[in-house]
Parts: C-alpha cells; sequence; structure tokens
C-alpha cells in the first residue's frame, strides 16, 4: 500500500496560517454554528502555533479540544456544552485547518473530498426537463436524432410512447434488431409479447405467437407489404413504415426468423448503421448493450455544424443497470450521459416531459390558441 | 443429471391419437398458416399410426417430413415451398403430436413450456394504472397504506412527489431511517442532497451539508420543532409534520447524528414500526432493502375486514434491482409484488396516474365540476 | 385484490383436531422447547375446541395465551417466563394449528410458507463438486460439452484456466463470438486486452492495441495461419486450433475487424452453431447474454442417450447478475441451472475443483501412482 | 450541449508539426504496420502543410486518403491494397496528427482516450495475488484487519473459509449483524440457513429453524455460553469464541431475536465498533451495503505507522453488483478498492491464494520443512 509523505508545514501557506479558531458547543450534542465538518483524510489543525493531527479521525464529525487540550476528531452526539469546537469551512490552512487530499484521492474530485463523484448511478437525478428540451431543439432545427432500441421497450410496453415520438417527428432513424420489430408486429397481431399478455401473464399456447406474426410478415414478402395489407395495424413499426422514417434492423444469432429486410450480414449492418450514426446529431440508446454499443463505436463524440463549428453530441443511455453504460463509456464512449431506469418509465416521462414543453412554449407563443390545442 | 421416462404410448389417448396433420409449405421459408411451433422438450409425433421423435430438436421451429419420411425440426427459413409442415397447436397428444411437459418442467408454468415465467423481471409491464386505483380505493375507505422508504427517494429527487401524496391523504403511516429525513431537510435549507445539487453536481464544501442540517434539527429539539421554527419549511418531513401523519424513523449503524425523534434502539424502533404494520392495509416498500424486509417481517400477508373476511394485503415492492424483491420474496414475504425501476421515475409515474384516476373520477361524477377542478 | 375464503372448519379434519397444545415459557424471552414459528399467511389456532385466529399475526414469532384467554402472536423477546406458548410443527390442523397457505401462496414452495424459493439468487449456494463430476463424467464416457463464452472471460483473466480446460479435453466444441478471440489474441501479442493491463490499468497509447491484433490476423490469412507463424503463442485461440478442438465465431454489428473466419452471416453463424448444439451433451454459458439465449434456442433440454433414452441436458449459466439468468429462462432454456458469480472467479473454482476431484480418483485408482502424478 | 472551440492552428506546435505519413495498405482489409487507429474525437491530420478533419469520424478505424486527395476515417476491413493509410501513434500533433482530447474527456483518463477507465466493474481483473500478500503482511506486523461481513457469507457457505481465516489468525475484529451469526449457529446447530439446505433446496418445516437457534442461545445466555455448552460446535462464532477474536454485532431492524450480546443500540454499536475502527490497518468489507458503508463512515482513510508516517488504509470491498462498491465510494470512501463478485467464491479463493503464498514462503524459508508441513 502506498506511503504518503506528510505536506511540508514549514511552508510559508502553513506557516503563515493563523491558528484554528474554536467556538464553544452550545449544548449537549449540539454544534456551534460553521462548526468544520471532517472527512477521512489526513487533517492538520493549528493550535498554539503548531500543526497538530487529531486522534481518532473519521468522517462526517468535529473538531474537539479536550479539557488536556488534546485534540480529538468526535461525532456530534458525544460533545458536551462548552466543549471548544474548531469552526471553519475552508480546508487549505487559511483558516488553520489543513485536509491533506491531494495525496490520497487523485483524480478522484479534483483532490477535494465530496460525495456522489460516481459517473453513473441510479441516486442521480434525471433531468427529464433537460433532455426534452435538447429533442425538441433538435427537432426544431432539422436535427437527425437516432434511436437505438432492444427488445425491452417493445416487451414493457412502452411501445406507444416509442409510436408517439415517431409520429410527432422526433425519430431521425430507428436502429434495432429483429427482435424489437418481431415484438412489435407480434403486439399488433395478437396482443402479447413473447405470449406475455400487456399485464405480465404468460399466456396459454402464446409460446408460437412471435413465430407465428413473423410467419405472417415474411407470407407478406416485407415488413412495408404486411403494413400495407393490414397485418400490422399499429405500434413502432407501422408508424416508421407510415412516416416513411428510415430504420435499420440488425440481425444477430438469437433471431428468430428473421423477419424481411433485417440485415442478416452483420457488416452490411454496420454500414447501414454508419449511413446514420454519420448523419446523427443526438442519439438515445435505451434498453439495449449490443446496440448501444455497436452504436458507440462507429459515433464521433461531437456533431460538426454546418458553419464548421464543433458540439458535443448529445448521447443519452437508459439501462436498468449501470453496468451497461460503464461499459459503454469502457468502450469509449464517454460522452454518453446515463440514466438507470426502466425503459418503459423512461418513455413515459420522456413523453410527459416534451408534450409540456411543447404546451408552455405554444402557451408563450399564442396564448390563446393553446387552450384551444388542449 | 436426472433420466426422464419416456410416455406409456401404449395408453389409450396415445395409442388413440389421430395421426399428426401435415399441411405443405406455401413458398420458400414460410410455414402453412397454424403451423407447430417446436419447444425444446421431447416431442413425440404420430405419423402413420406410429409415435416418432423428430431429429435435430429445438424450440422455435416447425415440424418437418423429409422425402425419405424421415421427421425434423426445421427452422422455418429452411422449409421449402412444397414441404410437408406439421399443423395444429395442442401438444397433448389429441391432435397426434405430444410434448412431453412434465417431466422436465416440474413447477414451471404448470407443465406447459411457456417463455416469461420468472417472478421478477425488469421486463415485466408495470400496471400503474392498477396500482393508483388501489391506493385511490384505500383513501376512499379509509384504509392505512404505509410507505416504506430508503434514502433514494430523496436523493434522486422524488422528493416533491412524496409531499404530495402525504398532502393528498394516500399516505397512512410513514416508515423510514434516519438518512431520508436527513436528505431530505438538507433539502430544504440546502437545496442539496448529501452535497450534490438537483442537476447531480457534488458541490464545493457539500461534504458537510448533511452535517449542517442535523446539526440545526438538534439544536431545535426536534423535527416539529424544527418545522414550527421556520427551519424547515417544505419537503417530506414538514408535509408530515403539518399533515399530522405518523412517521417512524429507525435507526440504523450508518447514521449520523442522529436527528432528534430517531428511534436509537431497534427493538423500540421494531416495537414502534408493528403499531402501523398491524393497521396495515397497504404497502409501498420503495427503494429500501433494509426496510422493505424489515416491514415485511412484520406485515401479515393478509388483510382482516371488519367483517373478519380476508384479503391479500397489496404489498409493492419497488427498487431498480431484481435482487432486492426476489430477497423479500425469499425473507417469506410472497405476496409482494415486484416494480423493477428507478425510484424517482416510479414517483413520478404513480403520481400522474393517480392524478388522471382523480380526475376521470370527478369528471364522471360530475362533468361540469371537474373541467373547473383543472 | 383477492379475497380469500376461511377454511371450511366444519369439515372433519378441522372438527375432529385435536386442541393446540401449550407449554409455559422457561424464562423471559425464552420459548420453550418445540414452539411452533409463525408465519405471515392466515393461521387458525384450536383452543377449548373452538378455531381462533391470533392477534397481531406476522413471521418468525410464537402464539401466545394472555391471562384473559385472547391468542396473540408475539415476538420471542416479549414474551414472560410462564407465558403458555403453542409446540408443535405440523400446519395442517393435525395438531391443532392450521396454516392456511394453499389460499395465498399458489403455485410457490408447494403451499407450504418456506424461505428461499427464488429460482435464481447470488444467495443460493453453488456447487462446483456437482458440476466438476457432471464435467469428468461427459469427458470419460466421450461426451460432447459445449462451452459457450463471453468476451468477460478473457478481459478478467480467466484465460488461462479456459486454456487449461481445452487443453485437458473438457471442449467438445467452442462458441463465441468475435470479441473474444480478439481480446485473447491481444493478450498474446500485447498482454493487454482492450489495452488495459493485468492489473486493470488502461495503459497509454493501449486504445489501438486490439486492432493491431486483428490486424496481424488477417495479415496472417487466418487465426490458425497466426497460430502456425508463432504470432499467437498462447491462451485460448491458440489451444483451440493446437488441440483441433472446433470452433465456432459468430459475428456481431458490435465487431472490430472482423478476424478471418468469424461467420459474418448470422444465419450461417446459426447453422453452424447447430451442428453443435445437435451433438450437445453439456452446455457451459459463461458470462453471455446474447451466445447464451441463442445457444439456449437451438439446444434441446435433453440429451437423447445411444439406447434411446432421455436425461436432462445440464445446462449451467454463469452470469454476474440474475437478470441474465432469469432471461434465459424466460426465453424457454427452464432446464438452466444459473450461477451467479464473477466469470473469472467461476473458472477458477471450477478448475480447482476438477483437479481436485481428478486427484482424488487417481489416488483411489491407484494410491501410489498418484503421489507420483503430482 | 457543450460547444467546442477548434484548437488554435497557428501555434507553434501545430504549424511546425510535420505532415502526417502515410504508407500504401498491403493488401484489401489489411493496414500497413503502425497504422493510426482513430478514436471518436475531434482529429486533424496535416496533409500538404494544411490541418484538415477528417470525414465520417469514428474510433476503431484507419485515415486513408483517396484517389481526389479526400481524407476519410474508414474501417480496415474497407481498405484496399494500395490505398495511403496514415501511420503513427502520437496524438499529440507532433506526427502530423492531433486528438482533441481535453476539450471532451474532461477528467476521464487525464485526457487521453482510453477504454476500460471505470472505477469499477466486473470486467476488471481481480487481484488475488496482491491481496493475500496484503493479508499476509498485517499478519507478520501484527496488524489489526478487520472483516466486516453480511448473511450471504453464511448463506452461501463461505462460512468454512471465514472460520479458517479467524482460526490461523488473520482476523483483527470481525463486525457483523445479528443475521451473520444467526446463520452461522443454525448452520452448526441444524445444517441449514433460513431452512436452505447445503445444496439450495428449501427444506420442509425449514422456516422454523433460525428462530429455534436463537431460542437455544437464548436459552444459554450468551454465544459464548452457547459455545461452551456444546450448543454450537463449529463455524464462524465457534471460532471466534475459542481464538478470543473479538466480534461486535450490531443490531437492526431487520433482526429476529436478536441473538444475547447484539448491541441493540445503534449508537452503543457504532461506539462499539469505532473502537475497532479506530486500530483497523486493513479492511475487508464483504457482502454487505449497511455495515460497509457504516464502517466506511467511521475509518480513516490512512493508517499512522508507529513512526508517525501514513499509508493508505487497505480497504477491499466485496460484493455482486457495482452499485454497493460506488455508493461506498459515493459516501466518501474514496480509498476502497472494489472486488465484483459472489461472496462464497471471494472467500475461497481468497483462501486458496493465502495458503499458496504461505507455502510458497515457507518453502523459500526452508526448502525441506515445507514439504514435511504439507
Amino acid at each position: 500500500m502506498s506511503a504518503f509523505p506528510h505536506p511540508d508545514l514549514d511552508l510559508p501557506r502553513f506557516a503563515q496560517a493563523p491558528d484554528a479558531r474554536f467556538v464553544a458547543a452550545p449544548a449537549d450534542g449540539v454544534l456551534p454554528e460553521g462548526f468544520f465538518s471532517t472527512t477521512n483524510l489526513p487533517t492538520y489543525v493549528k493550535v498554539g502555533g503548531a500543526w497538530r493531527m487529531p486522534r481518532e479521525p473519521r468522517m462526517d464529525s468535529a473538531l474537539v479540544l479536550d479539557s488536556q487540550g488534546e485534540l480529538w476528531v468526535r461525532e456530534g452526539r458525544r460533545v458536551c456544552a462548552g466543549d471548544p469546537v474548531a469552526v471553519g469551512t475552508s480546508e487549505d490552512a487559511s483558516d488553520g485547518i489543513f485536509v491533506h487530499g491531494t495525496a490520497f484521492l487523485g483524480d478522484a474530485a479534483e483532490g477535494e473530498f465530496k460525495f456522489m463523484t460516481s459517473a453513473v448511478s441510479r441516486e442521480k437525478p434525471i433531468d427529464y426537463s433537460l433532455m426534452a428540451r435538447l429533442l425538441i431543439e433538435e427537432r426544431d432545427r432539422d436535427g437527425y436524432p437516432i434511436w437505438v432500441a432492444g427488445p425491452a421497450l417493445v416487451h414493457s410496453r412502452a411501445r406507444a410512447d416509442m409510436t408517439w415520438f415517431i409520429e410527432q417527428g422526433f425519430v431521425g432513424a430507428f436502429l434495432a434488431g429483429n427482435a424489437v420489430a418481431v415484438h412489435d408486429i407480434e403486439a399488433s397481431i395478437f396482443g402479447t409479447t413473447l405470449g406475455m399478455t400487456g399485464s405480465g401473464e404468460a399466456s396459454a399456447g402464446g409460446h408460437g405467437l412471435h413465430m407465428r406474426a413473423i410467419n405472417q410478415v415474411r407470407a407478406a414478402g416485407s415488413i412495408a407489404r404486411a403494413v400495407e395489407q393490414g397485418i400490422v395495424t399499429d405500434g413502432i413499426m407501422h408508424a416508421l413504415v407510415r412516416r416513411d422514417v428510415p430504420f435499420v434492423l440488425c440481425g444477430s444469432i438469437r433471431d428468430d426468423g428473421p423477419l424481411p429486410g433485417v440485415y442478416t450480414d452483420i457488416l452490411a449492418a454496420q454500414d447501414a448503421m454508419k449511413v446514420h450514426t454519420t448523419r446523427a446529431t443526438m442519439a438515445l440508446l435505451i434498453a439495449t448493450a449490443l446496440h448501444a454499443i455497436a452504436t458507440g463505436n462507429m459515433l464521433p463524440a461531437f456533431v460538426t455544424e454546418p458553419d464548421g463549428s464543433l458540439r458535443e453530441l448529445a448521447t443519452i443511455c437508459v439501462d436498468s443497470s449501470e453496468f451497461v453504460v460503464s461499459k459503454l463509456k469502457d468502450r469509449g464512449t464517454h460522452q454518453a450521459f446515463g440514466v438507470v431506469t426502466n425503459a418503459q418509465d423512461f418513455m413515459h416521462i420522456m413523453r410527459l416531459y416534451v408534450e409540456r414543453e411543447l404546451d408552455a412554449r405554444a402557451r408563450q407563443a399564442s396564448p390563446v390558441a393553446a387552450v384551444g390545442a388542449r
């Protein structure tokens, strides 16, 4: 384990620093206003002109002098009325307290002790409002947001919301695998996905339904023809066909069927995807490790504007686990912003925020018209 | 590995079964309507009066006779126009096809081959509409829904939604730990949780803010007094105090402070919780393994109605991972219904559905009034 | 929420049941030997010839009569010396206590209240000893175990152990993707995987190393030729080539390169995989969702022995999360046995157990020779 | 989304840089030795004295000039024999190629594009050999390693390995909750944990066994007395008592019983833990979020050696999910090293490595004696 040198306390910033200031605790278990809150890092306190390290160091506690002049780190609840407690918030020696952050922390939090510094966590707030604005701006300026989705999107009934985004013009291109289209078409024909009903029950005889859905489309010859012939009457593929939004269905070894139009050669699939990643001005990667990482591999981290200037390519990665987002970053897509949640819920709230934002903008533009629009 | 006997094919149900029916494939790679879709289980097909097992068994494929009369399991894409393909959906020998499910499947899916049979999965749809109705019914009949929450609820800004549920009368009692109250109060005083801002950034100097929040409440003497004195002006604890909703804050060894009123003796905490679990008519366990399992331990699986009849005690467990829900069930709370999602998103959508349902009921009750209510 | 009827207490099994037996608690907080331990299910206790339900039901507690003859569920710690406590373990009314399990539990645990009934959990013990025996038996009887692996196997340095299994003859066929071979070959040529060193550090300039590895093999023309030419000198692919073990590398849209020999057409890849799934007598699916589910799709749940008898096809699925195993089962591979752990650790312990078992057998077969063999 | 300025290409380092060097591809789909491997970041290439950005930027590809002198990013497989391909590995303009890393990457990887930079991942190798050496060194120098464990350690049968570490003197203090001791004692008395057998089956009547185990110890009066009286005859608690290793059992609201000796007041429990965290020279936190974070809160990030010098306090956190380790770091225990694996497997391999290392040291110290020692 690494050894760490003490700071050189003869340096002027330490030598010239004032003593730490102590204020009496106002009551048992209550600290004075502005108390110094400790960290778990080596800490030096100037008392009587000399720098000392307190005993029993730990975080989230106070610095207390006892009657013998001994300096302790002590939990607030253990402090007694009248105990001298160090006050101040600066940790750089200027107020007589120095926290030796750089030695131990390295990169983390720029040498300052902080909580909540991990890159990806379900505990981080999700800024739907910002994401909704980004998406609307993309539509307003004729951007090319690409949506990359895994089967959970259909499986867990975010299907209606995805369809809405397509119909409202928020989808530049849609990249997915055979399974997304199969589940979506099974839902249109039979009302199930893999035989599971909308309330999550496995239906009797349900295990063959996705195969029957595939077979009907194969018989029709193509997804577009299945839409024309009224076999597929709603959902994601229906909306893509009807609205002429380009889509790429990439094959994988898991595929049943596959549906006509699925790229069974993965290099041809990559070439087809690249047509869209090259144009992309935003990327939403939802509930898919395979397609998210494949897209990340092909995606520049930046957009080149028509005037030649550069901006970051907003890349949102939604998954139930931190792992997929971290893996995407570990494969070099460092610009990805992770949203750790259920795909169904993500889609529903995104739509809600986009609707609200559009409504707010409509009302701002024309207060009377907006009411009618509702 | 277990060996399994073949079924006794001399039994009348097998002996008297008709031959399986075969229909010619209408085109290359296209199966006839009503084709039999295979499983991975031992399968017996009656051909020419004799039961045979097809070669190369696998799921999601068809049963095909080749020109030599050999019977194969074959992927639909490999079937040629004119190939004889078995049709039928029953798997119980009555149409000449028998799937030997019971030997291998045991409990799963009652001996029938099915997909999506796991108890808890992020891939299952979440029926917010049903949960919203349950919650409203509880309020309507003066039920006692208990809410049990972990700090992620506050941390990830579902705080406003939780506050709304308290204010609207949907909370019989609120059970949580010290951290929930600490984060909530830090958010009220400083606008951060553990020093993290609402947009997820770790703020400079932020690591002490929760300690300062705790200290202010300790100085005030109790949470209720901190509310009265205007130290805590919004949020969950504020709403609980203002609306006189009972709450129990249970201590744990992770606690900073703790806040006044937290039960530091865990047996006293259990006794305090039990007052509410004994009365509970519904339970929502959100983003907490410790408190969810503790509550599950104390909670009957049923509610005894005033007339002595019994109904299941609706128990909803929300967590980002399947593991916590499975663990709760593995500790005996078998009635728990799992929602695998982010707590922030769960709260937001639940509120939305409750609002919609209330609005729909209001409009039904009094079409004119409802418009005004918006 | 479902309502549930009380049992018909007039039935003979209830009417003829004896009263429950009560024994005095020997000390404060100590229950008598053989005390009845409660569940959270509706419970009926016969006292004075009449069936009653105790108050404050919960699990893990005792049934206690108070001085007024009232019946309570009470935690052991709250029982006082001398309190009458129900004894007995049967829950079927025969000893005067009935737990109404079937109404609420449904399938779970055959109507009996049990803990730890989930199908897949990291909390379940892993029986390496059984798995080692299965694998050795496969080798002994010339079985055909197929190994299906994801890149984590190489990435996290289980590479040496995988190589050992190949060299010792435990691998019938090896099915994987391009990335497994790329990481393995990068490790052979440069000592890194994706530029990460063996101690987990991202190396400077490392991001191009996997591309250089691919390029060298493309220049050589095939993996076999890269082995012959001394470009690839150790590891998994080297062992497969040298030992003539068949392998299938299936392409995906994530692939860099790809390496020569990778099936870029996913239907051709499926056909190549099926050659091996059709012969398989055991399957080990390690750290891959895509390939595990693809293989599961093609794999019968059973092996047909040469004599026509059937046995379950032992299918082991190893993953860091419960989700992948549950998903595999939800896609119909119900026979899969889940091992929730890190792939690196799995491989290491499996090898250890196989070595121990071989050593034990060698010693049994020939006590003297075994010592020499060490 | 942030806009980013181009670098100032008039600066001397750019102005004076040479042109990038191009070498002809030796064959179709094969790149020249030393080819430049692209990233997803803005890239500038000097051609004919002028800096240009290539078209269709993406990572893991080559820089190719076409016959019109246009510069492309192109996948290796699409390069033809004779195409001029840029060579070089430096990305700082010195060889005519500049990757504009700092603008986009921020902290990550010190401005260089790298893979595998996440702090915690199941894909990182686990250096058991280093951890084993650290643990042995702690024992050799009379260090005070504290072990903090969750119930999964017992539940999943790492119990024998934990016992071994206690008996071999590797445990300074053992900190856990009531459940660890309950499961361990149930295993000693009944051979089950929560009624689950060693092979993972829920046993009939098993749900009461942990309550019976607790009751027997409560009747005995203390864990130590239960050991003396022969009620508890093996396992973790038995070893701790027999070897006089200090332990702290902290209460929580989940506790059944609790066992005698469990601290039911959580502040008393914290004080008891702190006696050991203050002395700790190493910390192993295994399969517990609650106790790991509680310990992390109290633990300095450093050890003060007797001579006053400082070294990092080696802190190993083992969990099945990245989330617990990240959460521990997010609560300020930045020095924690994460091992993402199953607790059972971790314990088994750690023991194996410690045994091997001890054996190697014994053989080195005294080649003859070591053989005897086996």
